[in-house]
């Protein structure tokens, strides 16, 4: 079987170059793939010698440009149509490769992976799915933060893509699919909830009506399904009170010399707490509905997380996640306007 | 001075009518205020004679019908608007009371106060104003409940309501305005947040911009404004993150003898947490834009937490705080179709 082939922004993401570059090459050294790097390639050449790892095998897409984080998001299909993401994707595009990962810019990527790689016909919107840990179990929220606003068949949609990446990539059977909403009853929410609602009944997924917010972080369903407003609303809310809680942990256990000693007891614990939600541990968000496989690695992404970003990133390629999904569209109903952003 | 007059539901929330009637009256043992209870005269006279405390003149608006739980909304003014609520709130709109208190269903109280006691000239919307704990201050999240759909000089309403209600009943001398958002530049999120952001700008009050959601945890200002959907959004979020937290650590302290030893030392600051992060220490949530003061007290309150927020509704009275959002709203602008739901 021929290696799977995955192309690397080597520009994007707060510790780009060099994490970048050795978090990609620590991954081809350490499973059987073939990369893609985009970027400065004098910069990934670099970065290359200061890791000790080999660029040999190592195909690099030579760039000056590359997006940064304060960029206009329509920037990566016009001013900067040369720069390592846009080439990245567009080497997607073109079948150079099975994958592309990039730790740049959300927003830059969304808008470059609907109109470079483009939806697939059936998906009016393509949503990014964030894998977050919970109490029990890893839930994918989505559309956690690509489109603001959506319409009902919006949510069967990515109900429909977060079930196939659930199932193909994390092992759940029948991933049970949620609204993320503010009660359970089927009339709570905004009329694109409730609309959804009923869609989702007929849709033949494993829809168990309304997530109830406060019963997410404790993982009552496999996929939740929202607006991306209303995703990332619940996402850095999320974020947010767990890390003020976490920062109320540590000064409890370090106020005095008496804690200090109990800490000693405890710490085993609010470590492997630490470790259950960190959201990194499951890799980077897949933006989903396109014709290939794109995966957005943590902005703050180092050599590690990188590397374990590229390793899901084959595991989609391998899994033909894009390709059950084309058959599950089909299935479930598309919506009309394909191809359209 | 004539006493403050307070009028209490006595037939709504979970432990109603004996928690209830044994808060309200312990509240008029403590401060010099007039009370009225609405609900079965039988019932509220069997709760007095179990919490051994005298109904001596305390008016009791009879009636044995109340609003449940599952009830439509609606029915306080339709099928139930002979209920202990309806009845109260008419009680409060005739001038017999300076302030209702319920700890029934807040769908009904929204639509009772908004349709019995009704909104004030210029207010379009009124909105639940929820007191948030947080790291450092508590925080008015509003609306955080009442209106899933608002358009944005709605969240101006809210901004003017809430920054009256921290400086008059929180001490807070110029409150902190922002609006709940996914990022702080002035273009994130939809257009209600982007259009609110504009008009807030040109307020008069005090706005610092947008408050990233997961910054809100930390108290990044006093009154964050957002549309109802949104707010209980957060609202549900925050609570249910805190919990899965609060769960979390109780298990790593209780895991094992050795855990046990440990949490000796550091208990005292994890239950100082848990008391930090309660939000009904600060009361119940007020309806605010009304034509007088209504509150609605957690429907879980007990005694000690109904007795609170009797003392809260007896400062909202006293403060004036209707009467100053009154001058504030001619200040900041209204909104067009007032009186008009």
């Amino acid at each position: 079987m021929d290696k799977i082939r995955i192309i690397a922004d080597a520009m994007g993401g707060d510790n780009a170059p060099d994490a970048i570059v050795e978090g990609a090459l620590s991954a081809r050294d350490a499973s059987d793939i073939a990369l893609t790097l985009c970027g400065d390639a004098e910069a990934i050449r670099a970065a290359a010698r200061k890791c000790g790892r080999s660029l040999e095998g190592v195909e690099i897409i030579d760039t000056p440009v590359s997006v940064e984080m304060d960029d206009d998001p329509m920037c990566v299909i016009k001013s900067k149509r040369d720069s390592s993401m846009a080439l990245g994707l567009k080497a997607l595009k073109e079948g150079r490769g099975d994958a592309f990962v990039s730790a740049g810019s959300t927003g830059a990527l969304t808008v470059g992976g609907t109109f470079i790689v483009k939806r697939m016909k059936g998906i009016r919107r393509a949503g990014i799915g964030a894998l977050l840990p919970t109490d029990t179990k890893p839930v994918l929220l989505m559309d956690s933060g690509a489109n603001n606003v959506c319409i009902p068949q919006d949510l069967v949609t990515f109900a429909t893509l977060g079930s196939v990446y659930m199932n193909k990539i994390m092992g759940v059977e029948r991933p049970a699919v949620g609204i993320a909403n503010i009660g359970v009853e089927p009339h709570k929410g905004t009329d694109l909830q409730v609309e959804a609602y009923k869609l989702l009944q007929q849709s033949g997924l494993h829809f168990i009506g309304n997530a109830e917010v406060r019963d997410i972080p404790f993982g009552v369903c496999d996929v939740v399904v929202c607006d991306g407003f209303t995703g990332n609303i619940f996402l850095k809310t999320y974020e947010g009170t767990a890390k003020m809680m976490s920062a109320n942990i540590k000064r409890i256990l370090k106020k005095n010399p008496v804690t200090l000693i109990g800490a000693l007891f405890v710490k085993g614990g609010f470590e492997a707490l630490g470790r259950k939600l960190d959201a990194k541990s499951y890799g980077g968000a897949p933006l989903l509905g396109l014709n290939a496989p794109v995966i957005k690695a943590h902005g703050s992404a180092d050599a590690q997380t990188f590397a374990n970003t590229i390793a899901q990133a084959r595991r989609m390629a391998e899994q033909r996640v894009v390709e059950t999904i084309r058959e599950s569209i089909q299935t479930t109903g598309g919506a009309s306007d394909e191809g359209n952003p």
